[in-house]
């Protein structure tokens, strides 16, 4: 029986798990989907690069309502020598948006236009007259926008990776797309375990403990991109804990296991993962947090996943999608700022990968510490504070260190990392601030 | 007939449709609902201060495995001296999160302690020994989480306007709630107009125009919090769009009506908002974007929405909700540009309202131009740039500014605003940038 953890440096753990994925051929985009262009593909991230279908105008589009010209008909007009153009042949009238005739290759405003009627005198049918009078030139291609010029067919709109924004949706409709590849969803099974544990809402006895992890995991796993799924309580009980995980595992790609991850007497996630497959890390020097686990379970079989035939082709092979014999497990602690943290540093780069996006950094900025803080030499400690600005200072304050206290991440405005080497750092001195908010919400709203 | 549209200062807009919006009594939270502390709370407003029902913990609570004891029976523990507690009256086993008995003011962790069997032989069952020995002492509530640590009960644990995020919904939950009370999101019609537009996907023929703007602005309503519905094309036909408007009014918060907002032939938007109610704003001296409209509508009839009856209960009195018998309508310019910022600057800070969150602010840093921009002296000119940091200097670089480049819009960083008063900024000068990016998604990544 192991009491103590062998706590590995964070960076080893990462690195364990990545290559462990790696040669279970799992880190990358698990897979793309196609789905309307609509409001719902927002947050989504692009599966491939687009290319234009199409041109943006598609043709040579007024950009005024006015009269489309030939630029070398018009170059003689003076204010004191206006030059007449004939409706039909030199002069036609186009709303915003409309197609140039083929032989024009300007737009003249309409109110830089005297509308003529047939007597030659003014009318108030500007729209429609029998000529136009004009007292100044216009350049060739003034107020056209040419064919291509928001986008050109065959060119690159977005490249594979991005997280479509609202102007993207824009941008891919007018190039010519009305469905768009995208990643799917990773699908996260989140498996509370423990006896002592009662739903939220419940009455509490002396004892109880509210679950509530499970609900910041699914809502982080959510933020993030990924599809959660919450699972009822399972109680401390090996047989069952195993049982659920492997449930879990057959239409999930990766396991949440909250919590049991340390080495007290009930805590059955490390057993439960080397009995269901591979004890990859167990114990990192990172605070709050260390006793995280991180694993690959197997999958109950080899089974393939057999698309329906398609339909009407019923002599043609099923459609067959390899499917993997592993997913990875991580065994979460079960303080919820260690948890919520867990989530931050080993779940985000993986579900990032999996979706095909950057991961998530948050911007960092250099404060001045308020208070000394002490911190074991061997571990990064990642410490919870509040930033406010005072004159040309940025000022960081710590929070409660308490594993337990989630109130303290409710408040922090970043997290201040003491890097493993240093056993603490002095009052007035420097240290780096990850920003959970940005600077305007932030530090400018103090000030406001 | 007026050709010209008499723009007024953005500022001056702003407060005109606040003020009609006060006076309409829809200016405020619109309404609350009580929806289940899911992850699907994600990202909404609260409507009230949120007070803990209940204590976190809730009582004494071990913060370790061990063994809970009084401190002061283990004063006198020296390496040298060891002090034996007998289980039962002097010590008892805890888990981590287990209750302290009533006569325990503190915990040993278990790797602290020698347990004991009966003939005082360190046993293995050191969960179940006869006695302890310790060879320190403890101080009182050493490892023990008060009653109270994280939350205590009554105390405020969110104010009202505050937008959760996943630890938000831990701390709502750890102190006693299972639901919450939120602001409901905005319903926002989104009407497309123009015989020119053709549906996202349609095979195009010259003066054919894609209609993607009801798409972005959806999105934009969406990520901003509220409900958009897209309604389809609307015909350049008076009577028909005053139909539509007039329908999307009786069961949405705010009507967003593309395009026609000009002064052409077919711009009706500003003669329709006359018909059906009261026009505000015509013009605002601001770029891209000048031909917006702003007014608000009459719905058909005072009517007032009745809700069921509560079941089982019919002798009540039916339960009414006092109905407005206004809703403010933005007629939106055509130009993708113009259209996406018009949402930017008039429709999100009402969104914002309507939610009772603060309107959202873009991070500003000083920047460098590269090159002359010159602007009308009279508009608030948005231009959108792209920002890149060279050593010690942030430069922004201006993109196209033409309206109907929404791709633009896809590659800027942020967007630099010339103010009205200037008529134009010399390359090298200083400019104000809102940063759509946070810095570490931006210029971070670009140097990388």
């Amino acid at each position: 029986m192991s009491i103590y953890l062998h706590d590995i440096p964070l960076s080893q753990a990462q690195a364990r798990l990545r290559e462990a994925l790696q040669d279970a051929d799992l880190w990358r985009v698990l897979g793309t989907e196609s789905i309307p262009l609509d409001e719902n593909a927002l947050g989504r991230v692009t599966a491939e690069p687009i290319w234009a279908k199409v041109s943006s105008p598609h043709y040579h589009a007024s950009a005024m309502d006015g009269f489309a010209v030939r630029a070398v008909s018009t170059n003689d007009a003076m204010p004191s020598t206006p030059v007449r153009l004939w409706l039909g042949p030199e002069a036609q009238y186009v709303d915003t948006g409309d197609p140039l005739p083929e032989w024009a290759n300007a737009v003249i405003p309409i109110e830089n236009v005297e509308s003529l009627d047939e007597n030659d005198q003014i009318t108030k049918d500007i729209r429609t007259p029998k000529s136009i009078r004009i007292r100044a030139s216009v350049a060739p291609w003034s107020h056209v926008r040419p064919l291509g010029e928001d986008i050109v067919a065959t060119q690159l709109v977005l490249p594979a990776g991005h997280i479509l924004k609202p102007v993207d949706l824009g941008a891919i409709a007018a190039s010519g797309h009305q469905e768009i590849k995208v990643s799917r969803k990773p699908k996260v099974a989140i498996l509370p375990t423990g006896t002592e544990l009662v739903p939220i809402g419940s009455d509490l006895k002396a004892g109880d403990i509210l679950e509530y992890n499970s609900l910041v995991l699914a809502a982080q796993v959510k933020a993030m991109g990924g599809e959660p799924t919450r699972y009822p309580i399972t109680k401390d009980d090996f047989d069952l804990i195993c049982q659920h995980v492997q449930e879990a595992a057959q239409d999930h790609d990766l396991v949440l296991l909250n919590a049991g991850s340390s080495a007290g007497a009930e805590d059955f996630s490390s057993k439960v993962v080397e009995k269901l497959g591979t004890l990859l890390v167990h114990g990192v020097a990172v605070r709050p947090g260390h006793p995280v686990i991180l694993g690959l379970l197997n999958r109950k079989s080899n089974e393939e996943i057999v698309s329906p035939r398609r339909h009407g082709d019923a002599s043609s092979p099923p459609l067959v999608a390899p499917r993997n014999d592993m997913i990875p497990i991580v065994g979460v602690p079960g303080y919820p700022v260690s948890a919520a943290l867990t989530i931050d540093i080993f779940v985000e780069p993986l579900i990032a990968k999996w979706l095909g996006r950057r991961p998530k950094e948050l911007p960092t900025e250099t404060a001045i510490l308020t208070r000394k803080l002490v911190s074991p030499a061997g571990d990064d400690d990642f410490v919870r504070v509040v930033v406010g600005r005072v004159g040309e200072k940025l000022l960081a304050a710590p929070l409660s260190r308490g594993a337990g206290v989630i109130t303290s991440l409710v408040q922090a405005d970043g997290l201040a990392l003491i890097p493993s080497g240093t056993q603490g750092i002095e009052a007035g001195e420097k240290i780096q601030v990850r920003l959970y908010r940005s600077r305007s919400d932030n530090i400018l709203h103090r000030l406001a």
